[in-house]
């Protein structure tokens, strides 16, 4: 392999995304391979410093399409300085959230427009799309109430006036995977995780397989 | 006029932009217009911490595509909080450099694609496009001796090196010029300033006229 695999996890928090992250990442390296895990802004310096913009509390006159903008920026900086590098050293990428991300939170769920959000972000991603897209799907009361057994906190008033919007995202993610049904794979994440990470695994191994 | 108009005004430094659109600006107040004169980021909180990411010095990393779509969020940021509240309040906004500087500097002299930076600009504008935007065309070295003749200092090498990426800027604008015949009207600038002022002048009374 001369060129690294890039990977990217999608779906809600809850959905076990990021247990699930680091268990592949762990498995994959002690199989021999240089993997890198990341998720933007990373740690690169530009990345960080717009981030930094887009959160900054006092900026409540934050509009929708500047806020997509600075995402598709950061996006691209990190890209560029980090994932780039990595997949011309052969690495196995596995990012936490990417463009889908965008495209379902603020392109539907905050309606701007899928293919309007999309425009931007390819425009920032130029030739790097991913090789592959993990789905997690869950149904966000499901994930609520994962959260109310297992954290520490409660579900709020907050939590159950988002779920509209939880549901919103999530038929985002189910749009995109009809747009995109050879880059997305969807994995059923309501199952025990220990079913889910070994779906993800299968997923991850064969696109590797298919690349040897 | 319950709707303002917005005027844009574009080329290169040196061309009189500056000068004439001060004297635009005046001319249009003593006739008992609300003229409201701007330029990105403008004073606007948000878009003056994305040019400051833009220009941070330390910033070495910067991609080119990073950069355009900051531009093109700055752009976004300073369009609803400081240009669309104008235009609504019936102000006639003359904006010195807007997205047509993009797609002639980094769409084309930059080599990013003037289709591909327009994408992005379009998504920032929305439907605020100008409708008017006036371009002032100079023979880059014609622009080069006029710094030598009326500014303080002399024409260095780098201004010599850059004489070919202010053509190609030149050349940008031109292509800008037959792909936006109706909104873009070109004034030749190598004419004596009086007459480059009379004839801005005369574009914008037509269309203020046409409004009316």
């Amino acid at each position: 392999m001369t060129r690294g695999l890039f990977i990217t996890l999608e779906g809600p928090d809850g959905a076990g995304k990021t247990t699930i992250l680091n268990r592949l990442a762990e498995r994959f390296q002690n199989e021999g391979m240089k993997v890198l895990h990341t998720r933007e802004p990373g740690g690169i310096e530009i990345a960080e410093q717009i981030r930094k913009v887009i959160l900054d509390k006092d900026n409540t006159a934050m509009d929708s399409r500047t806020e997509a903008l600075l995402y598709a920026a950061a996006r691209r900086q990190h890209l560029v300085e980090k994932v780039q590098p990595a997949l011309e050293e052969g690495y196995v990428v596995l990012c936490d959230r990417f463009v889908d991300s965008s495209l379902a939170y603020q392109g539907y769920a905050r309606k701007l427009g899928i293919d309007e959000v999309y425009s931007i972000n390819q425009f920032a991603i130029a030739d790097m799309m991913p090789n592959l897209t993990l789905y997690f799907d869950i149904d966000p009361k499901v994930g609520l109430e994962r959260i109310n057994r297992s954290n520490e906190r409660e579900v709020n008033r907050l939590d159950l006036e988002e779920l509209q919007f939880h549901e919103d995202v999530r038929e985002g993610y189910h749009i995109l995977l009809q747009k995109f049904p050879h880059r997305i794979k969807q994995i059923n994440a309501e199952q025990e995780l220990e079913h889910v990470y070994e779906q993800a695994y299968k997923e991850v191994e064969a696109l590797i397989r298919s690349q040897a």
